[in-house]
């Protein structure tokens, strides 16, 4: 049994309330009688399985640690209310490391005007465990699921892939060039599209949203999935920054692998109707001064991806980070 | 640094906007235009520190993670509206206890009538960590805090103290009889005062509420500190089980560490108005069948905890389980 087996086996055995949307999302919604709804997401970061203590230092982690969980708010537009967190301490951690790692939370909280109201702390035999439990609010008619996509919509997302898999790279390999400095940045501070995500929220061509956390093809196969529909993808689409394509070329990196089953962008998934496309691209440039990027269109043919480069299918063997495996 | 002092350490670092009742509750608060608030709570059970894998069932403990989350909503007298779980997964963990895991999980769910909405399933390098973050609801007018404590208010608990700090006992040393089952029952499935909870805090005598999981004595001092004022508790009030005093008797157990400090009741923990204790102890007989125990009174010195038994001064040494210690 994977995550995504074991995720299925918990919807089966939790059947939510009809008016609640429930396991699978980026967040749970529960809709209240004024017209909006709390939204509720929860991620944790293990010690050597999300992180390895000698590498990260702890004020990325506690940054890194509210950065992520915003993002699954931003990936259904909503706004960011309160968090709660939990963190499992094993005996050997020093107060200068916790203190840093609280001030890394405090960074991230400040950043996305989000107050800690409370948690759990605890003791941990060995590794050291955060979990973020976070609380959103957002109007009802404007919450974006990932079941919303439809046949012809363009597939876009809103900012470059696989600099953070390349960060995660440049950090294994140690090395410390200030050239690779940006994709370290990229994987430990990741840009979180929450602004954006509220306003693509609020626009009613958007059709269904997420956030990539797992690699732009896993996570497209779970907006597919709930969609109920296919895609096509156009590789040579994919928005790369110059560093990383230079970077790439020198240090022959797999583009494919790091853009496609890297994971941890953190950049937004979105599938938009084509019809009004053109113009609300143009008012979110100017409302962002960056770019929409069209990546691929939806098709009708249930579960069916396929990968395209300048027109032409090119099969691509995809292999998506397994979170654990259950024997 | 020790737990206390790095919640402190959080809430200095951590300011709390006006209107949200912050870190330190047994759920934070936030209250809606409706009058009504959102409660929320978290606690982590980890492998090694809070259950050995080897001694509790996979059923047993998916059980306990619910019903002591449960019992933080019943401390403020609210209801559960949702539970969201994180599950971090260790390599060897089978199908089998998994699932046995998940229906103890639900098992839990059902009783309470709580549905569980969400969460976030990881890997685990070595531990298995549990943590359920749970949506509860209430009126605001009606939430129990523990800083409500007035001088001359009595101080009750609901239900017998020293069962799950003996069942721990047992547990630890492998006594199989059957005499023993209670304890182990106790602390492997204690029982939730959720309708009690509700019930007291719609009561205006009642003046503080929380619940006990740290055991009395270290409980009651948060009590104390949040409320500003002092306590003398009569030992020989505290109410405890026949099996129990048999089995202390039988067993040379300490009945003050089990019942002061041994932690994990789950009884709740409230102080009442004097001039109207009866009629409302009488109303809650009444309605639950069950007493409400007095154990002794709030007196205005800061900080001052006395024990008596048969109302002479019993110095005691009570210590409390720390969950923690920084270096």
């Amino acid at each position: 049994m994977n995550e995504e087996q074991f995720i299925q086996y918990l919807k089966e055995q939790f059947i939510s309330p009809n008016s609640i949307k429930g396991i699978g999302d980026d967040c749970a919604v529960i809709p209240r009688s004024d017209g909006t709804a709390l939204l509720i997401t929860t991620d944790a970061l293990v010690e050597g399985v999300h992180f390895l203590k000698e590498k990260i230092s702890p004020r990325d982690l506690g940054y890194k640690t509210v950065a992520v969980n915003v993002s699954d708010i931003a990936a259904m537009g909503g706004e960011p209310v309160g968090a709660f967190l939990t963190i499992a301490i094993p005996k050997n951690t020093t107060q200068k490391w916790l203190k840093e790692l609280i001030n890394g939370i405090k960074e991230g909280c400040k950043e996305f005007n989000l107050p800690l109201l409370g948690g759990d702390t605890v003791g941990s035999k060995r590794d050291l465990f955060l979990n973020l439990a976070l609380i959103g609010s957002a109007k009802q008619d404007q919450i974006k699921y990932r079941d919303g996509a439809k046949a012809n919509d363009l597939i876009c997302v809103t900012g470059d892939l696989g600099n953070s898999a390349a960060g995660l790279q440049v950090i294994l390999d140690n090395r410390t060039e200030p050239f690779f400095q940006p994709f370290v940045k990229a994987h430990y501070r990741p840009h979180i599209y929450l602004k954006e995500g509220q306003w693509l929220a609020s626009r009613k061509e958007v059709h269904s949203m997420m956030d990539l956390s797992d690699g732009l093809d896993a996570d497209l196969k779970k907006l597919l999935k709930a969609s109920i529909c296919g895609a096509v993808v156009e590789i040579s689409q994919l928005p790369v920054s110059e560093t990383f394509t230079e970077a790439v070329i020198q240090n022959k990196w797999d583009p494919i692998r790091l853009t496609l089953s890297g994971g941890e962008d953190y950049a937004l998934l979105l599938t938009v109707s084509k019809d009004h496309f053109e113009e609300m691209a143009e008012a979110y440039q100017n409302q962002f001064s960056k770019a929409l990027y069209v990546i691929g269109e939806i098709i009708p043919e249930k579960g069916k991806l396929v990968y395209n480069y300048g027109g032409k299918p090119y099969p691509i063997k995809t292999s998506s980070f397994e979170h654990f495996q259950i024997v």
